[in-house]
């Protein structure tokens, strides 16, 4: 059993966590209690634990989007892992807001294009598993949840096993728009709850310029707020994380339009 | 940034959050990484995050039949808001057992017919955003988490905007029903996820009385709990929060008898 | 009201909570306010609120595959309670793990056969209720989670209610598989989120020995994880928590083969 350093509760960083083990089978929940019997004053935060099953890349775009808005020093433990059992690294990252912890499969590498990793370790000491035989199939309980629970109580990340080049961790790039003059060739990259197409084309790709959007050959306008146009009226803007997104004021551009991950759109600029 | 005074944890409200963000896709985890950021030692509890897509007055009977639960002094965080990015306002209330926080287009109205507003301000005041240049689409992310974590850390209502008139609340009442000597005419008011089906006639209105419920030419008999009835079959009764009920006992209504929102229903009572 | 003891907030205990109340009606929010407003220095953690409505067996399955994985001394509080309102008892049990709180009809038979009830009491003292006189159908919010709340709080089992025997709590059996020199037959127990076949056949009677396992006149070969087979392949293993199960490496083996709780599996043996 791992010693923990005298902490102050106050002094504990938080956990947040994304998965895409679903909320029906208590396999989050006993992720949470592992990282309690280790440390019950860490505050624990559900990112997401929707993200389709063993689609790394829709995880990697939710973990991109969402890092900035934690405190600092947020441990983020993301576990979609569908080599779990073979021979993928288990890692530990620190990076310049934080720390991330998960497999090595390229989860982090939206966040670590934007803040760069400083150190990582492949989790190789088995001091920090919940226990030195781990299951082959639940990595998120018995590797990944309590290496968490100890990076939030103020163990330092050597401690965890091995140094690795940083890079040497796996990279999963986002895909890029297609960008001339006049268009940008982007796809979709994100379809969210409410039914808004969340593509790959960035606000700064048009600031400051009249674009609109031309998919499956309907051209849509682009507004600022979804109310710039009447309900039930399709609409593209600027997402609240950045992206130019398509959605339906008051309704669900999704049902309307039926594109799925990756279809193609084009932004016309002028 | 804004200011803090000094607290002692054990003093800090809890916040309790109703959205229809849903849990797909990291809105709600952000929203809590913005308090956690703000101030680590805020209870979060999540009332929901499931009010069907834009339905204010789903969220509206939600609150109204919660808030009564919740520790006194709760900052309830509700964010049902089609209008966001239009001119709707912003708003936080005090009323007479904690703080409310959201859109100004009548999420708080059940809740404040009962326990009336103390004071009410627009939330202007930009110290208290989270940037002051905000999103137009995510207001939850950048106005209401922020708001909501400086009421639950002790920062006075008045700090966050300017006053304005409690009579200028936009108002949302809940459908009243219609009431003879021998018989409430109500709708179904929510369907809830067991399929019961909870319509708009109160308890008070039938108390002491021997009454059924008719729909679609069906008449139910009414009972005090569920085994009334033997399994498969169906019964009404008053619900958990006051309201009259159809149900199946161990089935689902709502199959059964395909009603949705709104539908009409009619108490018998002699 | 009841006089709760002076505790300092770092010995109070976690409670865990498993329903199967679904997430979009507020009924899990509203449990957690009363037990916030009793206490809100009490950890909350959700293990599950997706157990099929009514089906205990699902609940006690999952309650006895989770339990080992939380703090010791969490309280466990279970509503899943087709008979709310009717003579079934309401208890509290002190096993040697911890606490368990919940309606009286079998849902802790799966923990109590690992780790035995220590003692056991009918909950009839309604000063540690939420009001005298309940709802009749939400016994949840207005019996079980403020007693839960009072025993992560430090009150003892003793003063909830009348001490009943151990061996008149209703016990549910997990159907036992019949097994040969040659072969075990089995069933499904469970099915989750990841389209896992998971059987009540346990690891240890399949322990170095080879296996495969038959169902529908197909033949599975076994292997250690989901990548032992290429993507899309059929394998059978020992899940995480040490039951005999059928997976898709990176796919969903329910999808595939069809099946349903309760449905017959064969483990052949050699």
């Amino acid at each position: 059993m791992a010693l923990i350093p005298m902490m102050e509760p106050s002094k504990t960083k938080a956990i947040a966590i994304l998965t895409d083990f679903g909320l029906e089978d208590g396999y989050v929940g006993i992720m949470k209690g592992v990282i309690t019997k280790i440390n019950p004053h860490i505050p624990i935060i559900d990112l997401t634990h929707h993200i389709p099953p063993q689609q790394i890349l829709a995880a990697t775009f939710c973990l991109m989007n969402a890092y900035r808005y934690f405190p600092e020093e947020t441990v983020f433990l993301a576990v979609v892992d569908p080599g779990v059992g073979s021979q993928r690294r288990s890692v530990a990252i620190e990076y310049s807001r934080g720390y991330l912890v998960g497999p090595d499969n390229g989860l982090f590498s939206g966040i670590l294009a934007q803040d760069p990793a400083v150190k990582a370790v492949s989790l190789t000491n088995t001091d920090y598993w919940r226990v030195p035989h781990v299951s082959s199939t639940f990595h998120g309980r018995d590797i990944f949840a309590p290496i968490a629970a100890y990076l939030a109580s103020g163990i330092f990340l050597e401690a965890l096993g091995e140094v690795i080049p940083i890079n040497s961790l796996v990279n999963l790039p986002l895909p890029s728009p297609h960008i001339t003059e006049t268009k940008i060739e982007g796809t979709i990259q994100y379809i969210d709850h409410f039914g808004n197409l969340i593509t790959n084309i960035e606000f700064s790709q048009i600031r400051n310029k009249n674009w609109s959007i031309t998919v499956n050959d309907i051209m849509i306008q682009s507004g600022l707020t979804y109310s710039d146009v009447a309900p039930g009226e399709m609409i593209t803007l600027i997402g609240s994380q950045g992206w130019v997104e398509i959605a339906i004021n008051g309704g669900n551009a999704q049902e309307k339009l039926q594109l799925k991950w990756g279809d193609k759109v084009t932004v016309i600029v002028q």
